[in-house]
């Protein structure tokens, strides 16, 4: 937690717009596999404790799927919307794509010797992250970026990350960092899909930074990912058509961008939408706006022992003006701690 | 095709950006259903001759979904993509979307009396489309998108689209625009979905005109759409959330853009990719430089007769490079005097 302090001066928004270019594939056990043979098992949810928040999951669900229900939904209308960062994976001590691009940067770091006397990347190979974001804000975070993210083909990135993060361990648990999925959530997507959902990702995390692993993770594929992105261009290189990462936003999907990016690329108000954090609330305030039944919940961070705990203080997964409109609104919020059976596939932090 | 030059001096780029900004939706006939029908009773492309192209078409179908081929495509990664203009329904005598624009001028015209002596609105209003386009460019066709396809709410321009697609008849034919689709196409949809391909349309189109009603007409569902845009922005509306289309291009799907829109959406090379013009050489050179099995295919419109004869010389569905690099490489070409049985579902032009 108390790296969190770190990034203090860097805004979440300057970070995102950092990851607008990222892709990564590449863990040992197909985990959703897990929770889909749960749900196969009779309880679709065997990682959540009978409490009001399971209850009100499971009641939506059945309410919408029943034929002849007034509140039916048609299965071409199922879908479900989950943020990322946070809400299916973890966040802490700092978002994951963030500490992949403090790796690229060392790895790259030969092939710059400039980097020595240029900031933020001088700091950032002394080990000294505060100091690498603390004066650029913005400037510091897009430059880390675009010079780990851009410049390559987007196919050349998507093995990059794919490598990574086949191999990177988490700085808390020494995990994988596809390891640090929480299983209650990959429950939900299972029981979800299980009942003819569409399960997309809408994420603040760079698109192809989350393509390169989100499939094999939790069964969603490239064409239900919704992220940050990086401005890409098609070329002939050598005669052979490829599309090249330019240090460029494209576009942030975090806020409001987040209901900007789900009609762009899915053309419908969510049936379901879940998030952790106020970079969500525009989502599910959209989703919730929608005619007819809609469900919105939120992931609260309040196991400091098993995971983490934070909330309206935090950088990271900043829960404050969510948190007052679910609990005004009467939406869901998931308490980790007394909610949760489980936190990870392999136990806990 | 006399009209043809009426827009010689528009860009077709400038009247793309035009169109980033539009959505329409409803008719009488399920015609996919029909297509579909004909599928189910034994030959999937009835309306197609027996000749070259379509051999070429079902030896490659069968050849990515004979489970042990050395070609074999999972169905996860069995994606089609489909440009729209040209390729799934006419584009004669101009772009439909663009006579949506005009009709929207005419309906708009006594809530802004300045156009009486504004141009292009001037001479649009006098029946004079080649003087309004003539002086103006891509300024004019941006001014004629910003006017009828900006300034409300997405979902009220939805619901625009939709009234007048359900309504408007085509200037040659007399019939809603939403019969005027290819027969062999629709069939040819629903084979390759019937084979487990997920069928994507990726137009220069506006992306929200198109969704008002291809789900209905092509059985496409709104999240595998693909087109150009005008820039959209959440807000809260007197408390309720809303989508509001701002007068500025956000993306424009053509050309070099359509690998880009299809990396964005799909995240997938396409296994098989359908066009009629150049706008769609970029996209058939990103699918075929896809590794294994591919298949390109460009509909040649040459049926003077039942339909329309266009391509090097027209600004409509300019098919030039194209057809060179399609001749050059062997990709596909469909002639659709010659392969083509049947026109439209009602019959030919």
């Amino acid at each position: 937690m108390s790296s969190n302090r770190s990034f203090a001066t860097l805004s979440r928004r300057a970070l995102l717009s950092a990851f607008a270019a990222l892709p990564a594939l590449s863990t040992l056990v197909p985990l959703s596999a897990t929770a889909q043979a749960a749900a196969a098992a009779g309880d679709p949810l065997p990682s959540w404790n009978d409490t009001e928040t399971r209850k009100a999951i499971v009641a939506f669900v059945e309410r919408v799927t029943k034929p002849g229900s007034p509140d039916f939904v048609p299965e071409a209308e199922r879908v479900a919307t989950f943020d990322n960062d946070g809400t299916l994976w973890a966040e802490q001590p700092m978002y994951f794509q963030f500490l992949f691009a403090v790796d690229r940067v060392k790895i790259l770091a030969p092939h710059h010797p400039e980097w020595k006397d240029k900031e933020p990347f001088a700091s950032l190979l002394k080990g000294d992250m505060r100091r690498a974001l603390a004066g650029g804000g913005e400037s510091a975070v897009a430059q880390l970026l675009n010079a780990t993210h851009t410049g390559m083909t987007n196919d050349e990135f998507l093995q990059i990350v794919r490598d990574w993060i086949g191999a990177a361990k988490h700085p808390v648990t020494g995990r994988l960092y596809t390891e640090m999925v929480y299983q209650p959530m990959l429950e939900l997507v299972a029981y979800l899909r299980a009942n003819a959902f569409k399960t997309f990702i809408v994420s603040g995390g760079g698109i192809e930074f989350m393509r390169a692993w989100t499939e094999r993770v939790y069964g969603i594929p490239p064409e239900n990912i919704v992220g940050s992105n990086a401005k890409v261009k098609f070329e002939l290189l050598d005669g052979k058509p490829v599309l090249m990462r330019l240090p460029q936003a494209e576009f942030l999907d975090d806020g409001p961008g987040k209901p900007v990016g789900i009609n762009e690329h899915i053309g419908r108000v969510p049936t379901a939408a879940f998030g952790n954090s106020d970079g969500d609330l525009q989502m599910l305030q959209y989703t919730m706006a929608g005619s007819g039944p809609r469900f919105a919940l939120l992931v609260h961070h309040t196991d400091a022992e098993r995971e983490w705990a934070y909330d309206r203080k935090s950088f990271i997964g900043h829960l404050d003006k969510a948190l007052d409109e679910a609990n005004a609104k009467g939406w869901t919020v998931a308490d980790m701690k007394n909610d949760w059976k489980a936190i990870f596939p392999f136990g806990n932090k």
